[in-house]
């Protein structure tokens, strides 16, 4: 993460003014200059994506519970930690299946600044 | 939306088949290109952001549970109606509140793409 990237993506995303500067967060709950949590939301898909958690079919979410304990900042270096929680076949398509898979967002110190409990639809090999 | 658009946010942080081309995407669960459900998120927030839901201090999601029905595709335009379900004042803190705010997201033709109940954090003016 990087102010630059901060800030481009609030730009186009999330154009508020702790998003968007250090100097007006400064006085807003955050302090500083925060990225927004959807930004931290899409890094956190790219690092599961392309650091290689296998789902058949790819990693498709049909939701979750999402929570930012903490704002990511500019000198944050992210990374997700995933697991596990459930696996359940599809009643009605014997070809599919949900996966619950909790992803824990952390910074360098190990904050944890996303929390995702998804549920993801999975492809499911028929015998 | 458009294809571009889906390309580029793909590219940046979700680069799977189905978000980056259509050919690819066809055999897949979506049938054909989708855009990330975490572009859905981040074009949702910039439409609450710029459209004027008024929140004093800004919009701040602590999080909250997201749901994707149906996928946006490059031809959609999307909007946002949002309800506010609860006001609570904080305990611990006087100047403070917790907004429980429910928005959908819908396409041109009324469907949900992305469901949202958010809790937002919010300043609370001092008596």
């Amino acid at each position: 993460m990087d102010e630059q990237q901060i800030l481009a993506f609030a730009q186009q995303f999330d154009p508020q003014p702790f998003h968007l500067s250090d100097a007006a967060a400064k006085n807003t709950l955050f302090g500083g200059l925060a990225a927004s949590g959807w930004h931290t939301a899409a890094i956190t898909m790219r690092l599961l994506v392309t650091s290689g958690v296998l789902l058949q079919g790819g990693i498709i979410g049909s939701g979750g519970e999402l929570s930012w304990p903490m704002p990511t900042r500019a000198s944050d270096i992210l990374h997700v930690e995933s697991e596990v929680l459930e696996i359940t076949p599809s009643r009605s398509r014997p070809d599919r299946g949900m996966v619950k898979l909790r992803s824990e967002t952390r910074n360098q110190h190990g904050d944890i600044v996303q929390l995702f409990v998804a549920k993801l639809v999975v492809s499911r090999r028929t015998q």
